[in-house]
């Protein structure tokens, strides 16, 4: 196997750190997205929809999403369930892994296509509706704060997958300066403090 | 369980879909987006982000999120397999379901929503957003029609949640003027007729 990804980018590293909390090794290559090699021919045979990361399995089968390779990878390598117990517990993990995805990554990446100058040559902006988008995170990031009353991790008591794609989500944004949690904010504080101190952060 | 849902949605219909292929039968109760219901105290302690279906478990927990609803029903009644059949192909289902999703079906939602005079009082509309989504949706479309040169259902051979995805937010987009299928699009519009000719379809 073989993972295409991108050092800098979000959805790479959701995956990178999946990998690292599973304590497994995966052959990367590098395909630069702010230089277009996730557009040329070669890269789109393997993932017509360019985006990153892609697993390319042994038999030359190529897998893209997220969330895709994840479930994957949890099948092959069980231990530790980043994405649930039993059937029940899967569902629940999924249903906070999406809205994470949904409320949280989605705007974020949103508010920064369409205000950040890096994007200003990739795509057509659309900077009020980046500045709405930037408003929702800022109001899902309050609500996650009280979300985080009495659990310690997204899913409920358990580091998953959800806490994953928070966490790479919250990182991006802060990075490309459509994030910044207010201090008030002591739950959410606590735990990206929290998440930030585990190895697998570092991958 | 119990099914709140609402019959005119999408995402409602990706899970009736789901129930009516698989044969079962679950209780359903109508929340009616256009009045707010889905806003009401009640409501919103059943899933605080709003949106519907939610299936209420025996036992009271409520799980959102349509494809985790999907999900949990394949286990407890894992036939006819609507999200794959071994780990391996589960993952390749799961790519085809987020890809009709996260290209399809949001950007149908967001033109929908951004251009729509239903969402005018619900929402701030950014109508020039939605008119690139329209585009984003077409150019999807016909890449769709490519796509499925030499495959009868998204994923492959087999009927799946893909389908499921793609065929509700295609109705969803025809039915509110955002998606219109050029009849030289032969081989989606084959595909279109033979998902709506399944009894689901009118599910």
């Amino acid at each position: 196997m073989k993972l295409y990804e991108f050092a800098l980018a979000p959805n790479p590293r959701r995956v990178r750190m999946f990998i690292a909390e599973k304590g497994i090794t995966i052959p990367t290559e590098q395909i630069d997205l702010r230089t277009g090699q996730n557009r040329t021919p070669q890269f789109l045979a393997k993932n017509p929809s360019g985006g990153l990361p892609v697993l390319e399995l042994d038999d030359g089968a190529c897998l893209a999403e997220s969330v895709a390779i994840c479930r994957y990878l949890e099948s092959l390598h069980p231990e530790p369930r980043l994405m649930g117990t039993d059937a029940r517990d899967q569902a629940f993990v999924e249903m906070w892994n999406r809205r994470m995805e949904l409320e949280l990554f989605t705007p974020i990446s949103r508010a920064i296509q369409n205000t950040h100058p890096m994007f200003k040559e990739r795509m057509k902006q659309f900077p009020d509706y980046g500045e709405a988008q930037r408003e929702a995170v800022k109001a899902r990031l309050e609500r996650m704060d009280r979300e985080l009353e009495g659990r310690q991790f997204v899913a409920g008591d358990r580091f998953t997958i959800a806490d994953i794609t928070a966490f790479a989500a919250i990182e991006f944004g802060s990075m490309m300066g459509v994030v910044k949690i207010d201090p008030s904010l002591e739950r959410l504080t606590r735990w990206r403090e929290s998440i930030a101190s585990r190895p697998s952060a570092k991958a």
